[in-house]
């Protein structure tokens, strides 16, 4: 079994996949592969997967599972504790529910700021729309006020305890330095998160 | 217990609940939101969903789950029958793969088409970026072209069995034509596919 993931290690979504085996306490070969490279490497990593992207976990028998949080759930079945994506209906649905904010209110929006105006994106994402870009900053310093409202009374962004939502957070957080957008002053309680979900030695898978 | 949903019936994140629910066969009472209605509804929307979208399940003791997929995990958790969202960690993962191609690389682009392109959508989406409403065309003719070679091999987009990625496609494929996005020909095997799962009873939820 091994999982491939992006050569640079600055890519989000493999970096969600390796904080999350960490946090598991499961060990996975990680090959790097460098996405800027030649046509070849390319085609081999289309075969696998047609979007193009990493991460993508190939089993023993062949069997390709792409999409991050897919290849969390893999994992999340077969390894349960410690629970990163809730237990029971309520409380799988409640971490399902934050983990989606803050992937479609969070880092979906630093990362089309990023796509959107980095020149290494300009081969990527075709057209490039600078207006889109400058939409998009507005968005994620909302939802870091409405996190920091949340986060005034219980320690984690989907309860009382770490889970995926807070590690979608985290990478979205640090993602924003690469897009080139400021973290806003006067968020307390959201610095207070930071701090802490960015000290657990996970952090640094 | 109770599901917000919009008063038109025409937003495809409420229609992706009420198709799991009737595959499910599971009754939830549904109360309609308008959501162009005055600034008061608003505000009680708001103390459920800051972010202020429906659908919306309210449950008995008063919590309060938003997200339409975390809805549905809610479901799948409590009636795993018919498994609409996988079974065993190996099908499990593989229907969420799908299911998040559906929602990021296939219904996402029609959204935004439809927010930065639709007169309706110009006090919700501010600003309205039209050179970004015209990038994301084709990015959906793309997707329907690789699920027109994938539904080459099998019956559903995630496998052989109709799960939750169906239903995402199906409410994508829909919503192409609110957002004036014209299905394209020479897609036999995805046309296939649509007539199958929008003449399912539960379509018409």
């Amino acid at each position: 079994m091994k999982i491939l993931v992006d050569a640079h290690g600055r890519a989000p979504n493999p970096r969600r996949v390796k904080i999350f085996l960490a946090e598991k306490g499961v060990d996975v070969d990680y090959e790097p592969v460098d996405l800027a490279e030649m046509e070849q490497k390319k085609e081999s990593l289309t075969r696998l997967n047609p979007l193009q992207r990493v991460p993508v976990l190939i089993l023993d028998d062949g069997t390709v599972i792409c999409e991050s949080v897919a290849i969390c759930r893999y994992f999340e079945e077969l390894h349960p504790e410690p629970a990163l994506m809730g237990e029971g209906a309520q409380g799988k649905a409640m971490v399902e529910m934050w983990q989606r904010r803050m992937e479609l209110n969070f880092l979906f929006h630093v990362a089309q700021t990023f796509r959107h105006s980095h020149p290494a994106m300009k081969e990527m994402e075709v057209p490039q729309v600078p207006d889109w870009a400058a939409a998009n900053p507005p968005h994620v310093l909302r939802m870091i006020s409405m996190l920091d409202g949340e986060l005034a009374g219980r320690e984690f962004i989907a309860g009382d305890r770490f889970t995926i939502a807070d590690i979608t957070a985290l990478i979205a957080t640090d993602f924003m330095k690469v897009a080139r957008i400021d973290r806003p002053a006067g968020v307390p309680n959201f610095d207070r998160w930071y701090d802490a979900v960015s000290s657990r030695p996970s952090a640094g898978a």
